[in-house]
């Protein structure tokens, strides 16, 4: 057994994308390389119950689209059956920015109105997202787009959210690989926030962060067109970011080479995390662009995908701060994520 | 059984206060009244282990004072024996802000060190805060003052965190009931957000926001010196804010006086809680100003204590996008409380 190397003191970090403060506080906890999931994810082989699973289509909401578009399909973009937001909602054209939106004595106020779309990631039920290959990772990227692009057309659309919940406590209510997609009318406050902090950076460097991210000892693994870190001030213990090594504000820049790209880099690193952390749920989320905002309007964005295993929870403090606590530095995670092998 | 109404539109609002978009969604969930939590906090009635109960003090971490000082204590404030930040590193003198922390070339970064306290709200294991008569309750706030009047002395501590986990899901390692006080070296970037949406209010109308947002479909209970509500953009199912009638800008600015007053709301809330949601988890956090800053210096800031209780979990959209779902519209979850009777 390896020996434990003395305690890190504590320290705080600021992350210039978040504009959040994280604690890094190792003397709560084991060895970096200890942490696991206590409560993996236990697939549900139980497919015939299972309205994501091919054959069963007719139980669920109605289909936006399928690739490829024939019985044999390999994904299905389809409406969530319940819909965190209404597509049928009368939506003012446009302007439901914070200069339009009605103010009530007690706040802001906005229509309902959005898409809340499922990305069924793959026919068979005992499949993950990480056992396709990473063309099959790349099409299910493009659907995304796709269907971005087809979003785009709503005026009254302000930015999409893509995520994934992989297993029950990290929010799935379905234990077949899906992704989902929410297009809101309102650009939310995080996203501000993280535009404004790349904002300043740039004014004050002249230089994009994200592009000038890459550090040796944060880093996990690289292909030709991305590179994954663990960030400098994580705000969850193996957090890791993917990022577009061409400066680009928005996701659905992506083209099918890139996605092939991305979809190898993203199934290497899903798999490490899986045997590292002991099979953990997790989340991973698209930060990108607000739509209707080109790219010359942003020169200081840059898109990426963030990838947090659940491995701690959160408390009061966190809930009360924004801040979080973090029990392992950045570098010590990526360390053991790129020493890590993995038959792939 | 009552009928079900016809579920309401979704729709979005904008907190004055956080400055945080919620998703207000019901058509998604049950009737507001069948909100039950389905992970009930079980009491851990083996005191002989518990190094919080009175008799096993030797087993703590060094206490700071006890009240009243003799054997026969009713809550103590003690040292977290794994603290997240360090009181015994060097710390710069009074000027740990944004402006002066060191920039290392990926963010900005301060030395770990604050206080990370313990406040054991009884002596007795079985027992739980609202179990408490409303002064004990009020000696357990006025602990938090007098221990937030000691660390006002550090120029280099900025906020002080006072929040209770309640409940193991709730981040609750212990189940002796307790709360903790993180005293930062930083002030964290959503108590900026909360202070500028507060300027902002105040500028635009001449008004404190939280003086002003006494409504009465909103209104759960209410006392001399304090209301309860549910909040007109709550981010959680029945998270309830109880609220100084009188502008205040600093939690330690409360008297003995008060201090009772708010034992006895803060019991008759946390009772009604529990019965109307099963006992849930749950957690509270004081939101109050920055110390070393006074309070002609921010006309605009008004403290509270925010309740929430943990009925829904968190996925990738609110990881994301910072933005919450909440089904439960805050007038129901108002009514739903304003109209329970509880025996005190």
């Amino acid at each position: 057994m390896a020996t434990t190397p003395p305690a890190r003191s504590p320290e705080l970090r600021k992350d210039p994308v978040t504009n959040r403060w994280v604690i890094f506080s190792p003397a709560r906890a084991k060895r970096p390389s200890d942490f696991k999931s206590k409560s993996p994810e236990n697939p549900n082989n139980n497919s015939s119950s299972c309205p994501f699973c091919i054959g069963n289509e007719h139980q669920c909401a109605p289909e936006i689209f399928r690739v490829p578009p024939d019985p044999n399909w390999k994904l299905r973009v389809i409406e969530n059956l319940y819909p965190a937001l209404s597509r049928k909602l009368d939506h003012p054209n446009g302007q439901n920015d914070d200069s339009s939106s009605e103010l009530s004595g007690l706040g802001r106020v906005v229509p309902g109105f959005g898409f809340h779309d499922v990305v069924i990631e793959t026919p068979v039920h005992s499949v993950q997202l990480s056992d396709l290959d990473p063309s099959e990772i790349g099409d299910v990227l493009i659907a995304y787009k796709r269907r971005i692009e087809q979003i785009k057309q709503f005026d009254s659309i302000k930015y999409i959210q893509v995520f994934k919940n992989h297993g029950a406590s990290a929010g799935a209510s379905m234990s077949h690989s899906h992704s989902q997609m929410l297009s809101l009318p309102i650009v939310p406050a995080s996203v501000t926030t993280r535009l404004n902090s790349m904002k300043e950076h740039f004014h004050q460097t002249g230089k994009c962060i994200l592009c000038q991210v890459q550090s040796k000892d944060l880093l996990i693994n690289e292909t030709s067109h991305f590179f994954s870190i663990a960030p400098y001030a994580s705000s969850f213990p193996f957090e890791i970011w993917i990022i577009p090594r061409d400066h680009s504000s928005h996701f659905d820049e992506l083209d099918n080479k890139k996605a092939v790209d991305l979809g190898g880099l993203l199934k290497l690193i899903l798999k490490k995390m899986a045997l590292q952390l002991n099979n953990p749920p997790f989340n991973f989320m698209i930060h990108t662009s607000p739509i209707q905002v080109t790219d010359s309007e942003l020169p200081y964005s840059h898109w990426f995908l963030q990838i947090i295993p659940q491995l701690t929870g959160v408390g009061g403090f966190e809930l009360g701060s924004g801040c979080y606590i973090n029990p392992v530095f950045p570098d010590d995670a990526a360390k053991i994520l790129r020493e890590l092998n993995v038959p792939i």
